[in-house]
């Protein structure tokens, strides 16, 4: 026990740790602290747990790419200069949580977490080509277009989307074969027609209509494919990998189905509230393009009480795994009330 | 055995003819053709061969791609239009052909062949880009971005090449998960820095330097990235479908190769010699784009000759599969005699 002890990563004794940790604290007055601390562990500690995963996931993704020749080198800084640009790496960050729910390996959903970002970053290059949202801006740096031209930023996007799928099929280790085609089947189906492309270009299609043309309906359609659908990917492959059941998985998908809708609206108001220094982004580009937002349909104040029931939803979704989904449930807590 | 023989599709009923094709013609005089019609069967027919795929592949690239919801209609629309434009479907025949020599299923490579021209036809979607090559006709028809503007035709572009990766892991049957994965591998190597968008970006970065600048070693790294790439894809993952051995998947990315090479050539041969309309898209664009090519720097005979020596070498690479390669070689042959 104590040999397999020393060869868990250190977030996994966290997890080991979490799963100890629904014993009630004692409730008598005990004047030796330290005693206390031995005898129950901390309670969850969702900083702790994330900065933890960032350096996981930071590492991992600086390890997942390097030019292997001079001919590669400006396609690979270019792909490099975006995936490496900071960012919450929320989408890993669940991925984690929800295998080690389910008692699953970190090393063998970091693969897969990496190429959650790969995808995400692709999406992010896109999004920002002046044929699209026309960003210089993000994170606060030069868009990847504006350092790269935009043919180039077109394909490096191009090949982080495919090196995503070839990095999960080469690089998962440790899981049954079955289980990676269906990590790799739940990527794709997440950035298709019903995923995230599918969702802008709804988006798109919606710009400048107006309020009066864009119902909640629609909205709520959007979001939920534009946004929602690479977190419930970044959940359910997490569980997969873990070998979850279908129920299971079913389950972490109605969370973060919630919480994707959560980061949209969240996201809506931080778009009004926030100043482009604290987004790292241009801010009140919704209201230049004529958007339709959840502010816009709801009001602010709706729209943060919205904010809250779908992170209340997504909670319930996973009540009955108790103090193992406090990650998950910290992390939709997070989500709403990020400043970026 | 004649019960097997009726659930065999006419295509590999032809397999099972060319398996047998290797007894010599009989040299006698003969009175009734029809005898001898009956005795040995008739020849490789390379043109029946490629219609019998075509076919197969259209339907199988209809089926492949349906709008489930009136949100989704726009995307998939501007997907299927690219997707079913035509074309020669060239990389599904070569995983067929390949999959076939080695005793494998059309049915179970049918989603690969599929995958190939969704993510052949993604990269002609994104090369027609005004940030890319700004071309507005593509196989005698306006291209996608010309239809549905660049913002959707980027967007569609990304769907594709995940779909592509969505299909395969959802749809291969009756092959073990394992030989999935590694189709997978092989599909996402083919797209990325060392495949068509990295020999895209060196191409892009040689344009208009003229032919001191790239030499031919350079010249043969694009092409090998850009163009045979995602040819050598298709033939190792047909034979990696059907079980054949590394050795033999190393036979065949050393054929696919040559003929990626030889493709390219002859692509570069009729961009000189060929009209736009035989083409279907603009002709002589290399020479406006003072683009480096094989006729410029070894003119146009010694580029046929290369040509076909490439093609050579790549029928070598087979030798000892006998007539069980007619159809790959068959369409090395096609790669450089065709008009378009």
């Amino acid at each position: 026990m104590i040999n397999r002890l020393l060869m868990l990563l250190p977030a996994q004794l966290l997890a080991l740790e979490l799963t100890t940790a629904s014993r009630p604290l004692p409730t008598r007055t005990c004047r030796h602290p330290c005693m206390v601390a031995s005898a129950a562990p901390p309670a969850f500690d969702l900083a702790t747990y994330m900065e933890e995963k960032r350096v996981l996931t930071e590492a991992a993704l600086d390890a997942s790419l390097k030019s292997s020749c001079k001919e590669t080198e400006i396609i690979v800084e270019s792909m490099r200069y975006s995936l490496m640009a900071g960012g919450k790496r929320v989408r890993p960050m669940l991925c984690f949580a929800a295998t080690e729910m389910f008692g699953g390996s970190l090393e063998a959903a970091t693969p897969t977490a990496v190429a959650l970002e790969m995808i995400h970053t692709m999406s992010l290059i896109h999004d920002d080509l002046p044929a699209m949202d026309n960003d210089d801006f993000r994170r606060g740096k030069p868009t990847n277009h504006v350092l790269y031209g935009d043919d180039v930023a077109i394909l490096a996007g191009d090949a982080l989307l495919s090196t995503a799928f070839e990095h999960v099929a080469k690089e998962t280790k440790g899981v049954p074969a079955e289980r990676v085609v269906r990590v790799l089947a739940a990527l794709g189906t997440s950035v298709g027609a019903v995923g995230l492309a599918g969702g802008q270009v709804m988006d798109l299609k919606c710009e400048g209509q107006g309020a009066d043309a864009v119902d909640m309906e629609t909205l709520t359609w959007i979001h939920t494919h534009k946004t929602a659908a690479l977190l419930k990917a970044a959940v359910s492959c997490g569980a997969i990998l873990a070998g979850a059941t279908d129920e299971q998985v079913k389950q972490c998908e109605v969370y973060a189905l919630k919480i994707g809708l959560a980061f949209q609206v969240a996201d809506d108001i931080l778009d009004v509230t926030a100043s482009t220094e604290e987004l790292g982004k241009t801010a009140g580009k919704d209201l230049d393009a004529d958007k339709t937002t959840y502010p816009k349909l709801l009001g602010l104040d709706r729209s943060r009480e919205v904010a809250q029931e779908l992170v209340d939803e997504a909670k319930a979704a996973l009540a009955s795994y108790g103090d193992a989904a406090a990650p998950l449930n910290g992390l939709a807590d997070y989500i709403i009330n990020r400043s970026n």
